[in-house]
């Protein structure tokens, strides 16, 4: 494994991106066991914060994320997958979780 | 401006990507200000975190990157920058910071 920098948490950024569209999903978490299981099961493994529990992406709605590479950044603390999402990545039902526009 | 929520140091995620290749070019945080001057500039500030300072980025290089459109997810808590990069994103002259294969 790369010289990855997991916080004091022990997290990663991880910025999920679809493969075949280029668009950004969304940006969550993963400690070593996410990433492990991530890169073993080739299915993407988040960390949640909020429910501080292991969550393998999908595994309720179904909407998998299956991974096709993983690259790292220049200063190594920040993860980017290119997955085949199974459907929507956010939880309201859109594609991506970034659908709302900031005003300028 | 919509409901952001910055974390408990002030600063909230921010993902540039390349509004043309759609690229993921860096991860970076802004404050509340790198956020203001983005919008009024129009050219993409970020907050340093190991400099503690704010930066406009390209300030040095002269890669300013000017922002076609911001976004944020559905929890508020990340941003999406689409920008037109004048140049290499990455302090080591690459396009993307993202350019380590993570080994399987």
């Amino acid at each position: 494994m790369e010289k990855l920098k997991f916080d004091a948490n022990g997290l990663i950024t991880a910025v999920l991106q679809d493969a075949d569209s280029g668009s950004v999903l969304m940006v969550a978490w993963m400690n070593a066991e996410a990433l492990r299981l991530t890169q073993t099961t080739g299915e993407t493994h988040l960390w949640s914060r909020s429910r501080r529990e292991l969550w393998r992406k999908g595994a309720t709605s179904g909407n998998v994320m299956r991974v096709q590479e993983i690259r790292v950044d220049c200063d190594g603390d920040t993860l980017l997958l290119q997955v085949d999402p199974a459907g929507p990545a956010c939880h309201t039902g859109k594609q991506s979780c970034f659908f709302t526009e900031l005003d300028a």
